[in-house]
């Protein structure tokens, strides 16, 4: 995040499905960022079938006051959604909001210690 | 797991996509899971796309000599696919394999170790 931006905002992006129950692991991990960044400004947005669309989410954190936001994958596999659709919506989401700068960030499947969590839970629900 | 299992065995299960590459970070998972636990017998498998199916890993985990598998959903979001369709392909592979035990744990996206990862995650990446 730019260290001169007023207003350090993240957008945490997950893919959605139509049961909105499906939502509910997401808001948790929201809700945990929040809790731990308070100058952080956070929304949770979805590629598809619930609300809010990662462009609506832009504009929420531009409407609040957002110079530069980061777009953070909450995917772990990284496949055509990843590849081709998200950079496109970001990159469209940066176009309807001259002087924001949006970035996308590497997704939770890229990352290490999310790696390791996920084999660590494997191992704990193998054994119990 | 039943300790009375003479070979412990689980299948990692995700979504699946039409893109290989998507698969990645569940075989990192699955590397890791068989390296901290050599006698627990480790199948990865999917829901969609991708090879094996849930059905194909439990028959390769019967003719290794597992008496009990577990399914651990590599899922973060619980919709439709966790909540009818997993419970119904776990009970079609059990049927399919009379005397071996076939049980559903609950999915990454409840385990609050693994919530708190993709959190500090998403901390990490708005911060960079």
């Amino acid at each position: 995040m730019d260290d001169e931006s007023a207003a350090p905002a993240v957008i945490l992006f997950a893919h959605g499905a139509r049961d909105p129950r499906w939502a509910e692991p997401f808001l948790r991990v929201a809700e945990r960022v929040r809790a731990a960044a308070p100058d952080l400004a956070v929304e949770l947005a979805y590629l598809e079938h619930l609300e809010p669309c990662l462009d609506e989410a832009a504009r929420r954190l531009a409407s609040r006051g957002a110079k530069a936001i980061r777009v953070v994958p909450l995917f772990l596999g990284r496949g055509g959604h990843l590849r081709v659709e998200v950079p496109r919506l970001v990159a469209a989401a940066g176009a309807g909001l001259p002087g924001i700068a949006i970035e996308l960030a590497l997704p939770a499947g890229d990352d290490d210690a999310v790696i390791e969590a996920l084999a660590e839970f494997c191992l704990r629900a193998a054994r119990r």
